[in-house]
């Protein structure tokens, strides 16, 4: 009899994870990437290089270059944030991270306590609902319309949590490619939502992960551009999205009093040398040519989502297309239950996310669904979208028809 | 006026960082390695091979391997630790980890809540005290010699909780040259430690990330594989001190049934993949032999620190020769307090760890340091150790004289 945990384990656990199967067919699940455009020439150049000169500082924990993380990275970014965004920082205020989630993990780490409340877009990343509600944080859910956050309803929540005599944590926001919906602020509103936030003494968390994927190449300047130095904001990004996910490297932007309080929560001892390695040789030289290359590619996937979701669903979904990025979030009818639909769709190899997983309220999610399209063929895309259809009519009636059948 | 955090931070965080102002010229602590040992050309040429072979899976989180990690390098580790520790297991017991540290974080999730009891080894890792007094859990002391854990003394500690009617989660130990007195447990002692783990339903967490590095060569086979399939033992390791710190990857190994409740609290989305694959191909290749030499070069430091210590300390400081890795454990007279000896000496560019941060408790700690000798050169011990005397002797006059000199 091997030993028994179960008694030991701490109270509270989530499920046990099943073993791992390999991908479903059609993977619509999950911010993969375009693997045909993974830089793999240019990786090995830069490993090359980057290692001919500098491969020895491995032998030291963070390399030469302190907890912060490999200071080439950090002015890369401090320079090209500056052009994309607006912001500007210098080297010091850069933390590269293992990944945007260790940002959230460190933004939580020294705000958020058990009970303290935040306030989120209703619907928003899975990532960041999970480790609230693990934290026991209490999540208020703002509205959302075609440029983000509704800041009448902000308005509202602030004044109501004041009279409650709460004080918000942060306001956390994706502004530029929404996660889920894809839409990006204007820009005014988001000069709206930094005097809301300076009015009530609210941090704002702005995650940029996906803003340099718009289509069009632009975008406006982030939440933390438009402080201009009031350090109301704390602003995260990653390379995860725009050159390619399994390298583990995130950053976050803020100012000192913010950050110095963020690095000893950061107990890894490091984020991935090689990877900061390569990525800084790389980007450098290649940088916004790949992401211009990239937006390219996402954009012909998603009129492929777009064009299967219409021909195959017909008036059943209804959606917005998105303004850049690598997912679209569907409002089917109210009869879908999009958790039933994910579980008969997973048992065919086609894997979607459900709504309630990216929304703060289940029942904003229940019949809506999130479809990731950065890492399937326009092919794949065309045949998992017919087949999930398919499901989809099997299982609720809906669609009756798609546009182009009878079912 | 930028904005001010201080109101909404979380409770009890630790101090703020100081700015990083690089390494001191006399460098005891960390983790650090010797720099002419990084295999940089090879490292070039695994990148240069797995990338050619498998660089686009980088476009898919945990590439094609799933959330355990890049599976080339669980198979290496499989067999790589039967042949060195005697463990057996396949791929699907291993679990790549950001570092040992990301296993200490995973095990204490799974197992460790507020008020829960742990026994450590007196003097153990300063990274396990710190997390575990981060989650509130209560530290019991076991005592060590020269062979590690002093059985009899456990056996009292386990009683002693036993009649509290409190079940510690686990015994964690680091039995293969042990951090930071440098002894290896031997395999009686082993087996006799697992007759005691089994008879109060403990587990053992067994931490082997100096293991390779005995400058014999020889080991003892490890816990977890004298429990043979008994469940009881949970294991990390790490390529931290074998080949690289700055690589941020470490293993841990154990039963599914454990695993698959770490694996949901692996919230960073997976290990750094560039990492992954570059280790998987140089190490199928080139670990043995690398660590062969490795071994060598540390003995070779390890014998000028030993040297140095006698010279510079003389009688002033006792310690036992390691039998292996990177540190030794030195206990200077009562009279000095090595907390005020490391002030004086990091004024003078001089880094050492004090003791107290190296024990469970203070008082053991007081008058003891821990020494790093992987990254300097013997000519920088040397200096080093020489110029840690003299602070020594002006703060505390002792060593009174070293053996080479009056002070």
């Amino acid at each position: 009899m091997p030993f028994d945990y179960s008694s030991l384990f701490r109270p509270g656990l989530p499920p046990p994870a099943a073993r791992w199967r390999g991908f479903p067919r059609y993977n619509f699940v999950g911010g993969h990437n375009d693997a045909a455009n993974v830089p793999v020439a240019e990786f090995i150049a830069a490993a090359e290089s980057v290692l001919s000169r500098e491969g020895r500082t491995l032998a030291t924990y963070g390399l030469e270059s302190g907890p912060q993380g490999y200071r080439p990275l950090r002015e890369f970014l401090a320079a090209s944030l500056e052009a994309r965004t607006g912001m500007r920082q210098t080297a010091d205020e850069v933390l590269i991270v293992s990944g945007s989630l260790q940002a959230l993990d460190l933004v939580n780490a020294v705000l958020v306590a058990p009970g303290d409340t935040v306030i989120l877009e209703e619907a928003t990343y899975q990532g960041t609902i999970t480790r609230l509600n693990r934290l026991g944080a209490r999540i208020v859910a703002a509205p959302l319309d075609e440029g983000g956050i509704r800041m009448d309803a902000l308005a509202g929540i602030l004044d109501g949590l004041k009279a409650e005599g709460v004080a918000p944590k942060y306001i956390y926001t994706v502004p530029t490619v929404q996660n889920p919906t894809g839409t990006v602020m204007p820009e005014d509103r988001r000069h709206e939502l930094l005097r809301l936030a300076r009015a009530h003494g609210v941090p704002v968390f702005e995650d940029d992960c996906y803003a340099e994927l718009t289509f069009s190449g632009e975008r406006p300047r982030s939440i933390r551009a438009l402080d201009d130095g009031g350090g109301q904001v704390v602003y995260c990004g990653s390379f995860s999205k725009t050159v390619a996910p399994a390298l583990r490297i995130g950053y976050l932007v803020a100012d000192w009093p913010v950050l110095s309080r963020m690095l000893p929560m950061k107990t890894d001892a490091g984020t991935g040398a090689l990877e900061q390695m390569v990525l800084a040789e790389y980007c450098a030289v290649h940088f916004d040519d790949h992401v211009a290359g990239l937006r390219g590619v996402l954009k012909e996937k998603c009129d492929a989502m777009v064009e299967a979701l219409s021909a195959e669903f017909g008036a059943a979904a209804s959606f917005a297309a998105p303004a850049g990025g690598i997912f679209i979030w569907v409002t089917l009818p109210e009869e879908v239950d999009t958790w039933r639909l994910f579980e008969a769709a997973q048992a065919e190899g086609v894997a979607i996310n459900p709504g309630v997983e990216w929304t703060v309220e289940r029942a904003l999610g229940r019949n809506r669904l999130r479809l990731c399209f950065g890492h399937p063929t326009p092919q794949v895309i065309r045949e998992g979208v017919a087949l999930l259809a398919g499901i989809c009519h099997r299982e609720f009636g809906v669609p009756v028809r798609g546009a182009n059948m009878e079912r």
